[in-house]
Order: structure tokens, then sequence, then C-alpha cells
């Protein structure tokens, strides 16, 4: 029986989980859950899984929650990222899901690793912003971080049962997003409707423009290269519109190994939460015929500058990561709010790099305060 | 140092046994080859590889091969079968490469797993007729049953670091061979020129064929069945024209792990030898951008027989898979003559399997008995 303490439940990565969860009961266990904002839907999760606990970012709303709930009841409910810590910390919980969205899943999730507990990984931030430093504390503490995003769920099945030095490169897969097809003209004057209209993934606002600029490919090179101890020239972006092969390892004898399937955040969080098991998702099967072709090709690096951005990032290293995630954090909000246009994203980015100075990471205070001072610093460009 | 004895060095198969062996001197080490007829080929690989012993199935070659080489060489030219055994069960070797083509790699083979070497298979036809008694054999001694079949090298792969309990099914990927696009008239009059010619593999005759009736995926069915220890349901057929993606395994979660490479018998060869790590091959990579779209779609098991008939000799067991492969080696080898037409190798099979009262399979002679019965068979319905 696993103890899954659930960070970002109200999520559509959490609703998920919670949905994997539910199909497996004699497998796992909910004994916490932590949301933003979403009071209702939370209220509704601890009725139905009823947790130990429970914690909501935003304080008032967790004294709400502490009122609905019959105090009867029995779940403790926690308030602030100090809930949330409370949480991943918990004696009764051994995996910790952590599916926040962007920089404010950091302290709570390395508080996890710190704790030693697993953790299954959806939010890339966390890695694209302190790689170095969880992974060293998570190698200490003999902790495993499983990771959900498709894409880095299928390398890690990639690599079952194949030597590490055997690995040549990984290849991340790209939808492409909704905007693969654009001019450069046309770029320019994307609204955030059409900028959200992903063509294959239901997924969050934020991780939906980072679709559409690519950017999402861009942190996922960066995740990749923490997560599987890889360099930069080993990870490829290859745009794949279908999404059904996830990604793919190629290995020395030229054998390339890739995982697929119908595009369903269920079947990464499954695997993240039975690893190294596969358990019954009653999803449908994936039918080649039916989907007939698969297409392949490279990405355009010129129009979708984000994945450059990052790929630089990532070979400076250090704080550069953390300074491109928050630039990206509040050029991807800015464009949401109409602030900006389409391409401005990239150059926000690019100016708040320029302007950085690389800090070695050696704390998460560090991370914090180039974080701050990234956003802060793309704001001022607008 | 892998010491390797080469049954069938100078077809295909083993030709390209012995380029990986080249390419890696400081892995491999060749003690022994043996060849059907192919003198000239042999001798220039004996003073190539200078193996301890080498074998003609010809008695009067092997008396040529040994009056060519000097005495001073130093190499030992055994005849026949006999000779092929003489090399499965040298000391000397600790692996065992089965490239011989059809029924007469059988006896070699069950040898030199008898032997205790580990066996790297080309040779599905052994698998087909003798399946159980090789397989109960081969972890009876704790011998590994490798397959260089691309299909099969794949599934390998595919499984893996999976547990071998969460497999659903196997898909086994068809070119679909040179006639796919035919009309049912056509096939009637199809010559073996036509048929001889594959989209994408470079092979011997007699598998190019099996290729071109899809009955090659009908071998690799049972083959796959004994190999890997699943039920026939567990094991489907998708025409794939590229042969870009080898085979997969779907696993209970609707994950599926496929393995993809260029179609270069080098790469399942010297996954074979090197297994499980992946050796440097020197093949161009794979560059998916440049194939551009792979394409997948049901087979058409009305206009392709073999492949139903193979099926059902799967699931009959006992001795029928024996009798559809003695059946199907005939009335290929007619077809190649040009004494029967190419619909009618399916229809020699079915009648010679419709005659067969399956035997339990308790000892190679009843599988030779069972073959030569076979064959005779299907030549009397010409």
């Amino acid at each position: 029986m696993k103890k899954i303490a659930i960070l970002g439940s109200t999520g559509s990565i959490g609703s998920n989980c919670l949905e994997v969860i539910d199909t497996h009961p004699e497998r796992y266990r909910v004994v916490a859950l932590g949301a933003g904002k979403n009071l209702d839907l939370l209220e509704k999760q601890v009725r139905r899984f009823r947790p130990k606990s429970a914690a909501l970012l935003d304080q008032p709303l967790a004294e709400e929650l502490r009122r609905r709930l019959d105090k009867a009841w029995g779940t403790e409910v926690f308030a602030g990222t100090e809930g949330f810590v409370r949480l991943s910390q918990m004696e009764e919980a051994d995996t910790v899901i952590s599916a926040m969205t962007g920089a404010a899943g950091l302290i709570p999730t390395f508080a996890a690793v710190r704790a030693g507990k697993n953790v299954a990984l959806a939010n890339k931030e966390v890695i694209v912003m302190a790689g170095a430093l969880v992974m060293a504390e998570a190698r200490e503490r003999g902790v495993s971080i499983i990771p959900i995003d498709s894409e880095h769920s299928a390398i890690l099945q990639c690599l079952q049962g194949h030597p590490r030095e055997d690995v040549r490169r990984v290849i991340l897969t790209a939808s492409g997003g909704p905007l693969q097809g654009s001019t450069e003209e046309q770029l320019k004057s994307v609204t955030p409707e059409q900028a959200l209209k992903h063509p294959n993934w239901d997924m969050g606002r934020k991780v939906t423009i980072d679709s559409a600029t690519l950017m999402n490919k861009g942190l996922e090179t960066i995740e990749a290269k923490w997560l599987f101890d890889l360099r930069v020239d080993q990870i490829s972006i290859l745009i794949h519109p279908q999404s059904i092969v996830h990604s793919m390892v190629e290995y020395k004898d030229g054998s390339v190994i890739a995982q697929l399937g119908i595009p369903d955040m269920l079947t990464p969080i499954s695997y993240a939460l039975s690893y190294p098991r596969h358990v019954e998702t009653f999803l449908p099967a994936l039918r080649l015929a039916e989907v007939g072709t698969l297409s392949f090709r490279e990405p355009d690096y010129k129009k979708f500058r984000c994945l450059d951005l990052a790929r630089a990032a990532a070979e400076t290293g250090e704080s550069m990561p953390a300074a491109l995630n928050g630039a990206n954090e509040v050029a991807v909000e800015l464009f949401l709010k109409r602030e900006i246009g389409f391409l401005q994203i990239p150059d926000l980015i690019e100016k708040t790099m320029t302007a950085h100075t690389p800090r070695r990471v050696d704390s998460i205070e560090t991370v914090q305060e180039v974080d701050a001072w990234a956003r802060k610093k793309a704001r001022s460009f607008v």
C-alpha cells in the first residue's frame, strides 16, 4: 500500500492522480491533499478520500475549509507554503506527488526530498530551477524522483533494463502545439485563446502556453539533463504532431527504444505511482492501424526561439535556468493578460538572461532570490 | 571475450555476423565457421578469421577445403550434419550462432543447447518445429536463446526492465513484402523475381518469399510464443511498410514500448552478441525527421492466408507447426522452381495440415519424422 500526499490535487494532474488512485484502492491510499485556491473542489476531494491532512495556499480559504469540515471529520487543515511543507514531511506519507504549477512547488518539493519521501514529479520547474540541489539531495537521502511528464516518463521507461553507459542520446518529442503551421507574421498577433487550443493534450494554462512557444521542450531539456544525468548535446527535439510517440532513447548500436500510447496523462501518472510495474489503467488501447500515420520533423528554431534560449541556459548552468524560468513565468502571465504579444515572450526571456550574472546554486534561498530578481527584471522590460 | 561458432557463416546473416565481430575484435573471437555449399566464400572467411574448426554440409566440398588449406594452417575441417554438430559442441565455443536456413539447422542447434552453449538464433524454423523441446532443454541447461530476427530482437529489447506479468500483448510489425498492393488476380501470376524484390530488407531467398506470403510473420508468431512464453492471442501483426519500428510490446497500463532503427540486420545481430549491452555498430543513426512518416495498417488475412494457417498451427500445437513448416519449405522451393503459383503456397500447406494428425513432440526424431512426412505429403499434392 503506497501512502500518497498530493500537492496540487485540484489541478489537471492532481485530479488525474486521484482517478488513478481511485482505480486501485488496494494499491494506493491518499494521506494528504493540497491545493492553491480551489476550495470547493478540494473540499469535495477531502470528503471523497478522507485524507489525514489538507492544505490551501490561501490562508482565508484554508480557514473556510476548516469551518466547512465538521470537527468530527478528522482532517487537519493547514495553510500557505508552510502548510504544504507540513504535508510534504508528514510521517504517514511515503510518496509525494508534486503537481503544483511553476515556482510555487519548489519549497514543498525540496522539503519532501529532504524528509526522505519518494517524489512523483509533474512540476518540472522545480528541477529546472534547482536541479543540482534537488538531485544531490535525492541521491543523499536515497529517494527516487519519478517524472510524471509524459516525455520523461517515456524516457524512464525506455531506459529500463538497458545500460546507462550505452545511451547515445534521448529524443524528446513535441506535438508542436497549436501554432506550428503559423507564419512569423501570424505569430505576432496570436491571441491567448488561439495559443490555449492544444491539439492533443488537455493541460493547465501555463503548460499549454509553454507548449505553444516550445518553451515546454526547453524546460524539458533542462529537466532531462538533471533527471537522467545527460549532457545538453545528448538531448534532441523532434516535432511529432500526433503525440503518440512520447519520447525515445537512442543507444550506441543504433537501436532506438520508444514509448508510445494514446495522449492521456493517466498512463504516465499511473507509471509514476506503480513504477517499475505497469498497472491496469482501463484506458482504451493504442490502435496504430487506426492512427494510420505518425509523422516527424525538425522544429523551427528560428520561429520558436524559446528552445534555443532554454538550451543556452542549460549549457550556462548555475542559476541561469532559474532566471530563464522566472522570466518565462512572468512573460506567459503577461501574454495571458494581453499585456505583451506572443513573440515578446522570448524577447523578455532573452533580455532577462542577458542581464543575469549566473550565481552558484548552493541553496534554495539563492534559487528564490534569482527567481524574484528575474521576475522583477522581466516585468521591467514591458 | 566471447568465443563464437557460426553455423551458416556464408549466408546473409552469417556474413553480417562476421562484420559485427570484425568491428570489435576486443569483444569477440571466431572459433568455428560452418557453411552449406559455398566453398570459396568459406575458404576466404577461414583465411580471414583463422577459426579452430570449419565445416561444410557437402562432403566432397569439405574434402576440397581440406586440400586447399595448407596443413600448417591448423583449421580442422568437418563435413555434414555431424560436422556441424561437432562445431556446436566444441569446448572452445561459448556462443553458437544458428544462421542456417530452414530445417537443416535443427540438429546442430539442439546439439548446441544440449552442450550448454548460449545460442544466438537466426534460424527461426528450429523454434517453429521444436519450440517445446528446445526451450525446455535451454531452461534445464541454463542457457539463453537470444533471437537475431529483427522482430524478436525488438521484443527482447522492449521487455528489458519491465515485469513480464505486466505484458498485455506483443505486436510484430511486417513490411508486408513486395506484394502488399497486389490484387488477388495479380497474386495468382506473381513470378519468383517479383516476389524476391523485398522493399527494405536484403535477406536470403527463402526468407524473402516467406516475407512476400506473410508466412514469415506466421513463423514469427510461433517463434514469439515459445521465446517469450506468450499465448497466441497475445501476439498481433501490424503492417508497417517502412520497416523502422521493428516490433512492440504493449503493457497493462496502455504503455507501448517499441524498438526502432534503420532496417539493417547489423543492429539485431550486434545486440544478440552483446546482450544486454548496446555496442557501437558504426551504422548511420535513424533520422526520423528524414524518414518523415511511419504508417501502420492491419494485414489482409484473406489475401495472405499463410498468416492464419500459422496461427492455427500454433494454437493446435504439438507437431502441427513442424508440419506447417515442412510443407512451407517445399512450397517455397516449388514456387521458386516455377512448379507452382504464388497462391498455391498456402493451398499446399493447408492440405498438408488437414492431412496431419498432430503428435506429441517428445524428441528431435519425432520432429524429423513429421518434417519428412510433411515434405513428402506437400509434394504429393502437386
